[in-house]
């Protein structure tokens, strides 16, 4: 909810003492933009994108924003408890005193920016080594030149590089020895992937080593391309995934490929023509040659991971819904093909269940929940939204079938989160709606559609069941009841009337829209609720639950827990880790450590089918009610939605 | 020399009985065919293709052809000492007493062909094992049918395999499981090639696994379908090398492609399509399909390799003239791509030097030198002639480059050894030429050329500088001295006049021919030499000569010796051995033990550079010269020479 004002900061110097420097910033600023404007030494060495340690704090008084992933990345899950942040994720929300610390001494620390020495850079706890097994070995080879006892070029080349690298070498390499071997006399720079030779140059070329992290997702697709010796994020490129044509949502986009090899045939050269253009794309943006990404990192789901690789993803549209594929997947880019170095590895992430992707496992590998002490939830709102809980000792996740209400699908006045759409909504003597760029509302997004009805709930425009209550009006305040009417197809509740809206009619909330996000909202609940249910543990246990993707980013979470979407956990255990998955990717692109952890993870993590277990169809309608069992109770309710809306 | 007539053959019982049953055969037919007119019980169980040993037998008196590679494969070089031969591959000389004897038992024994089980079958003696690495698996998987704990379709198929394959898998065969796994209900057949998975299908099709052996020379391409797992061989196909248009020999080859990657390119795409054509050829010819196809192995010089794969071949032809690869090599087909299975594996022998090539490497391991303990010789005559010498205590190598003189170029009637090529010449009071497909004389091919010579030499035409001797005309008998004539351009001696040719004209050999043959076989002959010098040898240590490749089936021997192409060594000690770079590759085919041990054998020869070693010039202007340093001595030349022709 965006907020104008400002708020005050207090710096306290390192040493503890007393000497308080203050600012007043305005409100969405961050603790880093603080101490810049209070001229408090305060670093941003990856230029404030959360990839270093340089802006540490720790906050000592106040609110502020909650922790992102890059705090938990960066800092480690311990000291996050302890309310250490990074000054450039952090936003004050009341008056704060803050203490601006030296970063820790770098050596032993995770640097994923150009700001420490490649390889030796640990992350600190989570045990991160800048390791992407791409290596560049600049060597002097000798020419052949002994007639009788003849070496080849290649035997040459292998000669030089140490350690000796496996002797199988890719037709692409064999063919640019003979002339890059004596463009500089012998000088060359040979690239290896772990063991095996993967490129050969003339001349020192062991700065430029890229790679690319992305992921594929059903709506969009995101990209980074990083350098691999320092972890330096050069460019980052995206779009909507231009099989959006084909099917908006996982199912329908399944259906279509269904049986029908040319059909997936279409769908793929969709992907991989978006992902040809972002490489081509951030390396222009970067300055460098897609000759040198030598490694690209890809997650999705499984029906995206299959499709980009040409499988058949017939059977994952099927019970048992399961993959063709799930191990780890490692193959040259000239084999897809995508346009990097002819043999660039691609590899591809594991796969839990047909329902449980490669980006569910970035996820995993991205929050660490593995390593946790402590039990962990780990949600991905989406059409097909993912759970994944557990800890260190046992890894649960299951899938669940929101639909797309949640991206204003099958909502009437339903759209995607752009220019226009209604994202947050508050209701007092009337209703003020919040339109993403301020622009008159044309409709209304996901999460303005969770905002609306908690605080609909809230004001007990409808009950707990979702039933809007037209007939009680006049309890309400005479604005508000003037919204709600009944109609030919049922109740409706007008959140923008035709005069301020932007598309010359009222924009409503429909009963028949209320009904689509109960059944949504209750898909993911109902799968959070499960796990804890086979896993034996309440409300209670749950040390911390991880929104992550594009979605958790806008939605109200106390509105998600006022309408049940989420378990009502301590405001503070709920954070947004960002997109996790794309974290995960770009993990495994700078790690190989990381990546080879994925292979193994995925054999532990116990997944559950919903559908199939004997006590979901129960667990399911309970949680179509907003507001828990405690029904009906609008006075409590309203006093959330204010103090949420505050 | 054709020659008709018949000649008696005795049959002597195993026993060793002197129950003799005798039959008359026309000259030229096999003991095989004579034992059936005979009939005496000898076995073709190959068909009379030299590929089993159920005609096994052994020559108690007479003369019999020299032993081929059939039989010193199947039998072993002891044996072949002893006078045992394949019945098939003899033919008697004079008449001769023989013995047909049982096949020893095949258990334990080679077999080339369907006779016996699979995997057990080891040449006696040499160690042949049918195992060509490719096995089908006939397997029920699983389909996977739980939701919880999902299985992937690949993770089924894997397990069923059993010992369990490497789980990593190539895309196509990804690509084909989903659908190949339904559609006989999980019955698959699983095709591996040591442990990686190459192919999935429906059902039982583990009767369907091929091979190619394909040698590509200079001048031709012959390749050989085989079965894999009985080891027989189902077509032969070749053809002249597409590529021939862009230069006849390997040089001007090699110059064609040199600093001109389009050029690389053109040649490239004339071979692959060459090699596809045969596939389908033979294939259709089999009635199998080409995607059964599961393993080929290429061999062939390091021009002919380097162009297959698409490798530059520059610097093959500059100082010090080395192979930009020589490592063994293992790639998919659809790599190159060659259409045959998807994931065939084209396996391509290693190189010892840029002109001892992987053809060179098949003839070693075709002909067990490597294992032998006495020293022998190996010389395939050719464009690029290549000499290797010794035991399996050492080994080496050299090139000799004879120039395209032998394959009529250069020469001024010369031809190719088709219809209407001089092959032969006999010379008494006249001069009477042999021509193929006895036609009227065209031209001279290479082996006519050499017998020319030496012929020419013995009757006193030449001198053994290979100076013609007009003047001397008058020595001569009047019909051969009218023949020997001076022109504008130098001397030249007719051997078929106008009136008998098919051209036209008089079909002559000039004294600038003989040079050109002088060049070429000094050049052979002083690559046999060096060796036996670097070696420290003599003749007498040189306990076989083995000839091989298309050119050497071919020649007079006698001839050979005369000019000295070869070293004057017992007859009975020179042999012709085939098409042994075929068969090579033919065994690397069907034996992954020979396969590897190719790759071993390459580090143990020891490569000799003539054209550096100080006493090569001395020995190759000695090498000019016909009949040895005992010059002039055309009586005895002309008997050996009439003995030849006998």
């Amino acid at each position: 909810m965006p907020e104008s004002g400002l708020v005050e900061v207090g710096f306290v110097a390192p040493d503890g003492g007393r000497a308080v420097r203050r600012v007043r910033i305005e409100r969405g600023a961050s603790l880093l933009d603080a101490a810049q404007a209070a001229g408090v030494g305060m670093d941003a060495t990856c230029g404030a994108r959360g990839r270093c340690r340089s802006c540490r704090c720790k906050i000592l008084s106040g609110d502020v924003s909650p922790a992102t992933m890059q705090d938990t990345l960066q800092l480690g899950h311990e000291e996050v408890q302890e309310r250490f942040r990074l000054g450039c994720q952090t936003r004050p929300v009341t008056a704060c005193e803050v203490m601006a610390l030296p970063p820790k001494s770098e050596a032993g620390h995770q640097i994923l920016t150009g700001a420490g020495p490649a390889g030796a850079a640990v992350m600190d706890g989570a045990g991160f080594t800048l390791d992407s097994g791409v290596k560049k070995h600049v060597v002097v080879s000798n020419i052949p030149r002994e007639e009788h006892h003849q070496t080849s070029d290649l035997a040459e080349v292998l000669a030089a590089v140490d350690p000796p690298p496996d002797r199988r070498v890719p037709l692409a390499v064999m063919r640019k020895i003979p002339q890059e071997l004596r463009k500089r006399r012998g000088a060359l720079t040979v690239t290896t992937f772990n063991r095996q030779v993967i490129d050969v140059e003339a001349g020192d070329a062991s700065e430029h080593a890229y790679g690319m992290a992305f992921d594929i997702g059903t709506t969009s697709i995101v990209g980074t391309l990083m350098h691999l010796e320092t972890g330096e994020e050069l460019a980052a490129v995206g779009s909507v995934n231009p099989q959006t044509v084909y099917g908006g949502d996982l199912m329908s986009r399944i259906a279509y490929a269904q049986f029908d090899e040319k059909k997936l045939v279409t769908l793929r050269a969709k992907v991989l023509n978006a992902v040809n253009g972002f490489i081509k794309e951030a390396c222009a943006n970067a300055g460098v040659s897609p000759g040198h990404v030598y490694k690209i990192v890809v997650v999705g789901n499984t029906c995206m991971h299959h499709v980009f690789l040409g499988v058949d993803v017939t059977y994952v549209g099927l019970a048992p819904y399961a993959p063709a594929v799930s191990d780890g997947i490692v193959v040259a880019a000239g084999e897809l093909p995508l346009k990097a170095a002819p043999n660039a590895q691609v590899c591809l992430l594991p796969i839990v269940a047909g329902f449980v992707g490669a980006d569910t496992m970035a996820c995993v590998l991205a929050t660490r929940i593995h390593e946790s002490g402590a039990l962990r939830a780990l949600v991905d709102i989406g059409t097909n939204g993912e759970v994944v809980m557990g800890s260190k000792d046992r890894l649960m996740a299951c899938s669940a079938p929101a639909g797309p209400a949640l991206e204003g699908a099958q909502i009437r006045h339903g759209m995607r989160g752009a220019m226009g759409a209604i994202e947050d909504v508050r209701i007092d003597d009337d209703v003020h709606c919040g339109v993403i760029g301020q622009a008159p509302a044309a409709g209304i997004c996901g999460s303005g559609l969770i905002d609306a009805c908690a605080k609909m709930v809230g004001a007990g425009v409808m009950d707990a069941s979702g039933r809007m209550r037209p007939r009680h009006r006049d309890r309400l305040p005479a604005a508000v009841g003037a919204r709600l009417r009944t109609t030919g197809t049922g109740a409706e509740f007008v959140l923008v009337w035709d005069a301020d809206a932007g598309k010359g009619e009222d924009v409503t909330l429909t009963q028949g829209d209320v009904r689509q996000l109960q059944l949504a909202k209750s898909a993911i609940y109902s799968g959070i609720v499960m796990l804890q249910r086979v896993m034996g543990i309440g409300d209670a246990d749950l040390a911390e639950l991880m929104l992550c993707g594009g979605f958790g980013n806008y939605i109200n979470i106390e509105s998600a827990v006022t309408i049940r979407l989420l378990p009502r956990l301590p405001r503070d255990r709920i954070t947004y880790v960002g997109n996790a998955a794309h974290l995960g990717a770009q993990m495994a692109l700078l790690s190989e450590r990381e990546r080879i952890r994925a292979e193994e993870l995925v054999h532990r993590i116990e997944h559950v089918a919903l559908a199939t277990h004997p006590e979901f169809q129960d667990i399911f309608v309970d949680g179509m009610a907003f507001e828990g069992p405690r029904s009906d109770r609008p006075e409590r309710a309203a006093g959330n939605a204010r103090s949420a809306a505050g």
